[in-house]
């Protein structure tokens, strides 16, 4: 699997982005206000596959919201590029991976995206993704 | 800057190994003691630029010890390739980050590494490596 993206949960993005700006030496190229998911991101490339996709969360009821208020800010999730995220899900239930939804939801840039449980991923919480055509 | 590898932090790597096999479909291509940070480590490709790092601490004093005491396994850094890390530490120190350490140390694959503090970069732990020829 490729590596797609890490994701990092910040309190305001504006100033996140500034920071990456500054370490990374590049502009934000994509910019989304994502209701579905109650979070705004902003995402930085980090080489041809790789990015840095940085999350604020909306509202209170956010999980960026809830997931900075128990950690802190910090890195938040690994996400891993398939190509068939329903096959992939399969085969990592088989695996003994717990997952955290029941089904994949659309996340950012209309990829296809799908979570599960970091007790089952040894305190990891990975993200599957999946372009949409 | 390109995303090198995250890397994570376990409490015994042949059982991670075993755990990033059945998620990432493939074994680790490269592994070794590296007494010096107090660390065992073993690298998964995750694509043709990015890989996964998984660290054992070895012994209480390792820091990967300690990190997992004070926040449990899971993710613990992001490192980030470049071609000459003592012009980006002086780079990022002069941006305001604050360095973990006095100057560049010996890593896994004979990389120099270096390490700037979680509170200066919003909650992450940031390293830059470079390869030595």
């Amino acid at each position: 699997m490729i590596l797609d993206h890490i994701g990092i949960a910040v309190k305001n993005i504006e100033s996140a982005k500034k920071m990456y700006e500054s370490i990374l030496q590049s502009k934000a190229y994509y910019e989304e206000v994502l209701e579905s998911q109650k979070v705004n991101v902003a995402f930085f490339k980090t080489g041809t596959e790789s990015k840095i996709e940085l999350l604020e969360g909306i509202g209170p009821d956010s999980p960026i919201t809830k997931f900075i208020e128990k950690k802190g800010e910090g890195i938040h999730h690994m996400a891993f590029l398939v190509q068939d995220i329903h096959a992939e899900i399969e085969r990592m239930k088989k695996e003994g991976f717990e997952a955290l939804q029941e089904s994949p939801k659309i996340g950012a840039a209309n990829k296809l995206v799908f979570f599960f449980h970091p007790k089952s991923v040894g305190g990891s919480l990975i993200e599957l993704c999946q372009k949409q055509t």
